[in-house]
């Protein structure tokens, strides 16, 4: 178990419905639901870099800003964040981001600047990450890790 | 039980409070509290046209995009909102209200658009649905069934 | 137990973070944590003056507007709220302060209209309340009360 390295993923749901899955969760298993795709290629650059990522899922911005906050403790290395929607508006988020030492990347599945509503175009919580990957589709978890 | 059409509406408290109440619940029975007013005028109409309402409520913006997403499994037939001022913010509610495909109604009891506080007058999530309908009172909701 | 009043303290938790602790519970006990500083100062005021102050922290909004609509029917006689970068935002937690009609204080620990970043230099929530403390620190809270 010498030199695992252990990733946070969190995301919305709405990156669940695109298929996002595969990535070897906390328990050592792969998530159900498919891993086809991008999902599976993450998993396996994990598996081969001695990663461990735990993917976790919410609705709700309380329950992802108790997370992001849990892993001040939980010796996380790092975090991956798709905040979906909240990347507009929430800086509830955006501030437990900051509270929090650990290296951030926040993935956004499409290119947002090129988004047909101006709201997409600029995310608030990004200013809270060291790194902003944006266009790359599902690649961009990939990237991330 | 042919022909039974399932809606289902999503409120926050507030709109509790102003006395909505009486809509056919999910089990056939009416809502307690009172009933009285527009809220048994919705259940009169529901019950004479054959439609089950179904009243979803909860101030947390998470359970609202939850119940929103369970929608697109469980026949839902329609949508009818009243997402008071998280109207004003939540891209993620916008979000999850454009990725269910069933026709959904945004009702405000209120004429928003002539009230005094000018981030009152303009709903982001309205733009998600395909009817608007505001300043109708309680009214607003038998309109949108 | 005659003319001991209740006041409701509403908090985030990057607020706990901070350091603030030691304010009477609702069960009279002291809160665990250090309560050192401005906490047992706020603390020592308050029992003096016969003051029961609950703390309720949360980060969730839908939490934090439960709890503040249900101090309309538990005889609070104050809040005292310090909704951190909800603050910016919530609309949803403005209209709740606003549907109880109980005095109410914001507190901010910092002076956040010298804020580096801007959106930090205007608090929405504030127009829902009495008074509005800010830059005083922690001693805002004792203030407050």
């Amino acid at each position: 178990m010498k030199n695992i390295r252990k990733y946070l993923c969190v995301i919305l749901a709405a990156s669940m419905l695109l298929g996002l899955a595969g990535c070897t969760r906390d328990d050592g298993s792969n998530t159900s639901g498919g891993g086809s795709g991008n999902g599976s290629t993450s998993s396996s650059k994990a598996a081969k870099e001695n990663i461990l990522v735990e993917i976790f899922q919410s609705n709700y911005e309380g329950a992802i800003i108790d997370r992001i906050q849990q892993s001040y403790s939980d010796q996380t290395d790092a975090i991956i964040i798709n905040p979906g929607a909240y990347a507009y508006y929430s800086y509830a988020i955006h501030d437990a981001l900051i509270s929090v030492p650990t290296p951030k990347v926040e993935v956004h599945i499409a290119d947002i600047t090129h988004r047909a509503e101006e709201w997409r175009r600029h995310s608030i919580t990004a200013a809270a990450c060291n790194k902003f990957i944006k266009g790359r589709g599902l690649d961009g978890y990939t990237d991330a890790i």
